[in-house]
C-alpha cells in the first residue's frame, strides 16, 4: 500500500554526481546551460509589437545575451490585464529567432498551445503559478525540449525539486530551475530573491540554476546588484527583462532595464564571472 | 493602451450588496450555501474503495453532513504518492450519491476530465495549487456548476478574489470561496488557518465562505476547536475530512476525524450556530 | 559541556497535567485567569487623560470587563510617535483602579520602572517586541506578580514557550500567554491572528491563553468576529481595545471599539461561552 | 496632538546624500566602515576560553580580518543553553585586542553592562531580538561608540531604519546596519538572507550595511557563496563566524568556518571586490 513519500530521486545530486548540462537547440547550434556556463536570457516581459520586439532582439544579440525571452500567453492576476498577443506574438518571436539566430523561450500555460509552442520555441517555461500544475508537468515530461521551471511564490526548495521530479520521471531530463523571489513580509521589494537557494540547490541537485532578478525585485535599480550577487554565488545564468522603452511597456515596465543598462550589466557580469564561487570547478 | 489593474469587480460587495447563495443541485433537490446557512461538507481525503466510501457516506448522512467530499484525482507534491483512483473512484462516488441522496464534490485538475466530472459531480473544486491556473478558471467560467475555489497557499485575499473574478467574468457566478490555511513560519500546525479572512471577506465580497480546518491544521485534535471558531466568526460552512479508519487512510490520515468524532462535532456546531457573529442578519 | 537544548520543561503540559490558574490580586479580591474562566481585559491603547480614562473605566466596569488595560510606556516603531504619559499616567490608572475596584494591567519596557509599576499595577505586560528580551524576562522571574507575555511578531509557539520558561524557571509561575497576531504576507489585516495557537498550546502547556483581536486585526470591524472565534476555540480570555472616542485616540484608534460596541460584544461573548470547545472540562 | 508617523528622517539618504563612514577606534588607530571599504569582522560565536580565543584571534589577524567578534552575553532561545562567559570573557577579549591590535565587537543585552562594555569594546552590537528594545536603543543614542544594529528576524527595512533613527536621534550617528537573514517559510536554510536589502538600503539611507552570512544560513557550506554575493551586491562588509574547531563550539558550530576556510574566503573576497556593484563610486 502506497504511503506518501517526499523524496526526490532522479533530480538529486546523490543520483547523479556531476552537474547536468541542458542543451538548447537554437538556429545556430546548441547553447549550453549548466556546469559553469553563465547563460544570459533577456528580452521584454511580453512580445508587444513587431517593431519593438525585433528592435530589442537585435540589440540584445550584440550586447551579450544568449537567449531571447518574450511572453506570448501571460498569466495575469486580474482577468482584465493585458494577457499577451498569443499566436500572433509567436510569429513575431519566430521572426526574431530567425533574424538574430538566437534561441527563444516563452511560457506555456495551456496544453492546447503545446504543439505550436513546441514547433517554434526552444525552451518552454513553466511559470511560478503553475509550478504545481501536475497535469502540465506530466505532459512536459513526455517531450524532448528543455523546460524552464520557475519556483512557486511560496514553494520550498524540496517542493520545487519534487515538481522537477514530475518532469524528469516522465522522461524529460532537460530541466532548468529558475529562482524568481519568494513571498515574505518585506515589501520594499516585490518578492525576496533567495540567493542562498543557489548554493543550497547545488548540494541537493545536479540541475542548472538560473536567477531572475527582474521579477524578484520588481525595481529596475535593483536588477544589476542582484544579478552580480547571483553570479558571484555560483548561478548558472540569469533571465533579465529588457524593454526598449520601459515606461511604455504593457507589463512590468518598472522592473525592465533599458537596452543601455542591460549592455552595461552584461559587461559587469562578464568581468565578475571568473571570481564567482566555485568558478571553473564543475562537480 | 491597457495597463494592469488589480481591482475585482463582479465579485465585490460594492457590486452586489446582498450575500450570494449558491445552489447545489443534489439528487434530493437543491442545497444552499451562503447567507447564514451553515453547510457541512464531509468525507475522506480520497475515495479509496467501494466498501470504505459507502460505509462512511452512509454514516455521514445520518450525522449531519449535507454534502459528500472525496478526492478522485489528487494533486500530490511527490510524483510517487498515491494520486487517487481516478475514473474508477468516480463510479464509487456516483453510487454513494445515489444511495445517500447527498450531492458530491470533487477536485478537477485536468480539463480532459471536465466532461465526466461535470456529469457526475455537483460541485467542482479548484485546489490551492491551481488557484491561479487561469486556463482552468476560464473553462470553469463557461459551465453551470458551482465552483469551490480554494485559496492558494500564499495568496492574498485580493489575489483570491481576482481568481474568483476570472470564473465569474466568464459567466459562472456560482463560486464558493474556501479558506484552507496559509503558509507562515509557524510549524506547530501544517498551515495557519486565517480565521480573520472570514470577516475580512464579508466586507469585500458577496460570495459564500467555507472553512477547511482539516487541511489547515493537519492535526485531527485541532479540527473541532477550529471548526467552532470558524462558525463563531460567521463562516457559511465547513469542509471536514472524515475516514472510517484514519490510521489506514491512503492520504491525510493524521488530520482525519473518526466518524464518531465527526458526529460529536456536528452536534457542537449545531449548538453554537445561533451565537455566531451576525447570525440571522443576512446582508 | 553544555549544548543548546530547545525543550521547555516547567511550562509543559507533561510537567503539570492540570490547567494552571493565575490569580490577579485586584482591590476587591482575586480574579482568576485560566481553566475555563473567560476573563475580559479592556481599555484604551494608552492612558491619555484623567477624564477619558476614568470615563471609559467606569463604563467598562458596568459592561462586563474584569480587568482594565492602559498603556503608560508605549513601545513605538518611530521615535517621533506618542510614547505614553509615563508616570503621570500611572497616577490616573491607580485612581481608576481605586474607583472601579478593577485590577489593572500595563506594559513594562524599562526595568527602572519596575518598582513603581510593581507597586501600582496588578499584571505586568511584556510586549511582543520584548518577548525575547531575556534580561527583562529574568527580572520578572524574580517577582510575585502575574506576567502577561505577548507572543513575538514572528515567534514560533516553541520560542514563545521558551520565553515563558525563562520567567517560570526564575521562580515566578504566574505567566499568562497572549496571542496577538503573527506577521505573514497577508495585508488585508495588520497581522494574522493565529487562532489555532489556542488548541495547539492547550496540548503543549498548562498556562492560560488570552487572545488580542484588536492588535491582531488592526480593524475595529473585525474585533467582534475574532473575539467570538477565540472564545469558541477555547481561549481563557480576551484583551480588547476600547476608547470612548476612537477617532480622537492618540494610538490605535482604527482598531478600538466604542464603549457601546464593547458592551454588545461582552453580551455576545457571555452567550457563546457555554458552547465553546471543551467548555466545563478542565484538564 | 501627535499622531503616529512612520518616517525616518536623520538616517535617510534624502537627509544626507553621501555615504556615511563609521570610524572604529581600535588600538592601532581608526578602521573605516562604509563608502566602499569592505570591512571583515570575524571570530567565534562566543568567547569560550583563553586558549581558543587567542589562537583564533591571532590567526584571523594574519588572514585578512579587520575586526574581532566574540559573544560574551549571549541571548539564547532556551534558558538552559550556554549563555556566554560574561565578564570573564571580557578580559579574554581585551587581551586578544591588546595582542592583535584589532578592534573588538560584542553584543550588549543589559544596560547594567554598558559601563564595562563601553570601556573595553570598540563596537556595541544590538542583536536581532533587541532591534526594537527602545530602552536599549535610547541609551545607546547617548554614547559615542559605533553601534552595530542587527535587523530583527521579521523586521521590515522601514522598521529597521526607524530603530536606527532611535539611536541617531539620541545623538549617536555612528550606526552600522547588519542584515542577518529574515524568517520565511523556507527551511533548507535557517533564515533567508535578504541580499536585495543591500541595494534597497543604499537608496534609502546613508548608513553602512554589513552582511552576516553565518547566522543567516546556519550552514558553513553556504557562507562563502553568500559572502561573495553580498560583496558583489555592494555590501560595506561582512561578519563571519570562525572557530578553530567548529564541532567543539559551544554555540553555532554548524555554521562556523574553520580558520583555513576563512583564509580562502578572505582571498576570494579580496579578488571579487573590484568587480562589485558600484565599486569605487562613493555617493
Amino acid at each position: 500500500m502506497m504511503k506518501e513519500t517526499k523524496l526526490f530521486q532522479l533530480v538529486s545530486r546523490e543520483n547523479k554526481h556531476e552537474d547536468s548540462i541542458v542543451l538548447v537547440n537554437g538556429p545556430h547550434g546548441p547553447i549550453k546551460i549548466g556546469q559553469g556556463y553563465c547563460t544570459i536570457i533577456a528580452g521584454p516581459c511580453a512580445v508587444e509589437s513587431w517593431e519593438d520586439y525585433l528592435e530589442v532582439a537585435l540589440f540584445l544579440k550584440q550586447s551579450g545575451a544568449h537567449i531571447l525571452r518574450g511572453g506570448l500567453f501571460k498569466p495575469r492576476t486580474s482577468p482584465y490585464s493585458f494577457r499577451g498577443l498569443g499566436k500572433e506574438g509567436l510569429e513575431i518571436m519566430a521572426e526574431a529567432r530567425r533574424i538574430t539566430g538566437m534561441p527563444v523561450i516563452s511560457e506555456i500555460m495551456d496544453l492546447r498551445d503545446l504543439d505550436s509552442l513546441y514547433q517554434q520555441v526552444d525552451i518552454l517555461q513553466v511559470g511560478s503559478r503553475n509550478m504545481q500544475n501536475y497535469v502540465l508537468l506530466e505532459q512536459l515530461g513526455k517531450i524532448d525540449k528543455p523546460i524552464f521551471l520557475k519556483r512557486g511564490l511560496s514553494a520550498t526548495i524540496e517542493e520545487w525539486l519534487l515538481a522537477a521530479e514530475y518532469i524528469v520521471s516522465g522522461g524529460n531530463s532537460q530541466v532548468i530551475l529558475c529562482e524568481r523571489g519568494i513571498r515574505t513580509f518585506e515589501n520594499a521589494t516585490r518578492n525576496t530573491l533567495d540567493i542562498s537557494a543557489i548554493a543550497a540547490l547545488k548540494g541537493m541537485t545536479h540541475l542548472p540554476v538560473i536567477i531572475d532578478p527582474s521579477h524578484a525585485t520588481g525595481i529596475a535599480r535593483l536588477v544589476a546588484p542582484m544579478a552580480l550577487a547571483a553570479v558571484a554565488a555560483g548561478a548558472d545564468g540569469l533571465i533579465i527583462e529588457v524593454h526598449n522603452d520601459p515606461p511604455r511597456a504593457l507589463c512590468d515596465g518598472p522592473q525592465s532595464l533599458t537596452p543601455k543598462a542591460f549592455e552595461e550589466l552584461a559587461g559587469a557580469i562578464e568581468a565578475i564571472r571568473p571570481y564567482a564561487h566555485n568558478y571553473g570547478t564543475p562537480r
